[in-house]
C-alpha cells in the first residue's frame, strides 16, 4: 500500500472498530483520528468526552467486551457508593475509568487543551495512535424531542433513546475553531484518503462536519473521501440510528446516510444487501466487523478502495 | 446518667474512638460532635474533609479496621488507574471513599453548606450521630518547617511527618464564622458537659477553637469542659502529636496539652501514668481505647467525672 495519511472521522464503538482497524495495518505516523466531542458532557464535576473515551480504550486494547464500553477489568465500588450516597448513578462509570475523567478534568482546569490532555493521556494508556478532539471548544449536541429540548447525554443514557428524535443542533459549533492541528494535516498536501468511519452520521460524524473550517478542509484536501455505511442489511449494527432515520423521516437504508455526506463524499463502501440505490463510486464489502481479523480486513478494504479513487 | 447535651471537640483517628464510644452511651440527641476541618484540603478537584470523614465512618461502623483510615470493604481501582496515568497518587483516596468527595464537591459547587452536605451524607452513611464542622467557611492548617510554610496535608501525608515543625497556622480561621447550630447549642443552657476527646491539640483542637466565638461559648456554657489527654505513658497513641510537641519546644507530657487548654478546663482525664504536675481537677482513667468495650467504658468515665464536676 502506498503512504500519506489517512484522517478517519469517528465517533464512539461503531467507528472505533474500523479505527482500531485502520491502527494495525498503517504506522501510526500515517492515521489521525478526529473525534466527536459533541457528546462531551459535565457530570458529577468531571468533564467526560465519551467518544474520546471509547476511542483511546479501543486503541489501547483497554476496551471492556462485556459491556461494549468503558475500560476491562473494571470495578463498580465507586457507583455503588455514590447511589448509596444519593447520587446520580444514572451515568455508569467504573473505577478505573474514573480516573481518566478526574485527571482529565484537573489538567482541563489547569489549563490544558483537550487536544493536549488527550494526547497525553492516550499515550499513558498505551495507544500510539493520535486521537485529536474536533474542536477544543465546547460543542455540546442536543435532542430536540416532543417535550423539547434535552441534553444528548440525558437522551442516550438516561433516557435510553426513547425520546422521539425530531431535531438534533450542535450548541457552540458555529463558534468553536477546528483543531488546528487537523486543518494543518488537511491542508499539508499529504493526505493519503479521509475516511468516515461507520458511526452514526446524525450524533457522531455531523458535528465534526459542524465545526467551520472542517468540512471545507476535508472537501479541499485532494484526496478521496470514502465513508464506511453503518447500516447493515437495513438495520444499524448498534446504536439509535436507525431509530433516529425514522423519527427524521428517513428510509433507513445506506443511501439515506450517503445523502447526508453527498457532496463530500468521493467513495462509499457498503454491505452487501445495502447498495442500491446509491449514487457515485460504491464498493461492496462485509461490513460487520466482529473479529479482529474482519475490522482489519475492513480497513485494508477501505485503503485500497480509496486509493483507487486518487 | 443525667441528660443533657454533650459536645464533643474531635479531630480524626484518636478522637473518633471516644466519639464512637460516647455515641453507644448516649442517645443521639444528647451528642453533637464538632469536627475539626482545618485539614481540609482541594485535592484532584475534589473538596476533602478528612476529619469529618473519619468519624462518619466510624460512627457509622464503616471505618477500615486494616488501614486506620478510610473505608472498609474498599477497592483501590481508582488509585492504581490514576498512578498510571501520571495523576497524583499521594493521597490515598479508594473508590468508595471517592464517592463521598465527589459527591460533597459536587454539593458545595451548587450552593450547599458543608455542615448541610455532612448532616446528609453521614445519615446516608448510616449513623444516626451529629457530626458538624467547626465552621462553614473556609479554614486551613499551615505548617512552617525549616523550608517555609506549607500545606498541612503536604506536610501530613506527602511528607509523612519528617519536616521539622516550627509553627502552625489557622488560614482564614480569624475570619470564619463558628458554625451557628454549634454556637446555639452551646448558648442553649442546656449542655451536659463539653468533651474535648484525645486528639492532637495542636493540628485537631486548637484549630476549633481558634473560630472566632467558640472558645468563649465554650468557657461560658456553664458546663464542665473535660479533655482527654492524648498521650498515654509519655508517648503519642498515634500520630505526630509526640514529635510536634518535641520540635515546638514542649515536654511531651499529658501535662504540657493540658496547658494548651488551661482555663478552659475544668477537669481532665489522664492516662495512669501521666498524671503528674497536671494543675486542677484529674481523673485517672485508662485512655488506651483498643476495644469498642474500652470505648464505651472511657466514655461513660468522662461523662460521670463531668456530672461530678457540674
Amino acid at each position: 500500500m502506498k503512504g500519506g495519511l489517512v484522517v478517519a472521522l469517528s465517533g464512539g464503538v461503531g467507528g472505533a472498530k474500523l479505527a482500531l482497524g485502520l491502527s494495525r495495518v498503517l504506522p501510526a505516523q500515517e492515521l489521525l483520528i478526529v473525534a466527536n466531542t459533541g457528546d462531551d458532557f459535565e457530570h458529577l464535576g468531571l468533564s467526560i468526552s465519551p467518544d474520546i473515551d471509547t476511542l483511546s480504550y479501543v486503541l489501547a486494547g483497554l476496551d471492556n467486551p462485556v459491556t461494549g464500553w468503558g475500560r476491562r477489568d473494571e470495578t463498580w465500588s465507586f457507583m455503588e457508593t455514590i447511589g448509596a450516597l444519593g447520587g446520580a448513578d444514572w451515568f455508569r462509570l467504573g473505577d478505573r475509568d474514573l480516573a481518566l475523567h478526574v485527571e482529565r478534568t484537573r489538567r482541563l482546569k489547569a489549563g490544558e487543551t483537550l487536544s493536549q490532555v488527550t494526547a497525553d493521556l492516550s499515550r499513558r494508556l498505551g495507544t500510539a495512535t493520535r486521537v485529536l478532539p474536533m474542536s477544543d471548544d465546547r460543542v455540546r449536541t442536543r435532542v430536540r424531542s416532543d417535550s423539547g429540548w434535552i441534553d444528548f447525554q440525558d437522551y442516550f443514557v438516561r433516557q435510553q433513546c426513547r425520546p422521539i428524535v425530531r431535531e438534533l443542533a450542535f450548541d457552540g459549533a458555529d463558534k468553536a475553531r477546528a483543531q488546528p492541528d487537523i486543518i494543518a494535516a488537511l491542508k499539508g498536501g499529504k493526505v493519503r484518503a479521509v475516511v468516515i468511519c461507520p458511526s452514526n452520521p446524525f450524533i457522531s460524524i455531523e458535528p465534526i462536519l459542524a465545526v467551520p473550517g472542517m468540512r471545507e478542509a476535508i472537501a479541499a484536501c485532494g484526496a478521496p473521501v470514502v465513508a464506511v455505511s453503518p447500516i447493515v442489511g437495513g438495520r444499524a449494527v448498534k446504536g439509535p440510528t436507525a431509530k433516529m432515520m425514522q423519527e427524521l423521516g428517513l428510509v433507513v437504508s445506506s443511501a439515506s446516510v450517503a445523502k447526508r455526506y453527498r457532496d463530500l463524499l468521493t467513495g462509499y463502501i457498503v454491505d452487501e444487501a445495502d447498495a442500491e440505490g446509491i449514487p457515485g463510486k460504491v464498493h461492496i464489502a462485509s461490513t460487520l466487523m466482529t473479529t479482529l481479523a474482519e475490522k482489519e480486513a475492513l480497513a485494508r478494504t477501505v485503503l485500497t478502495f480509496a486509493d483507487t479513487l486518487a
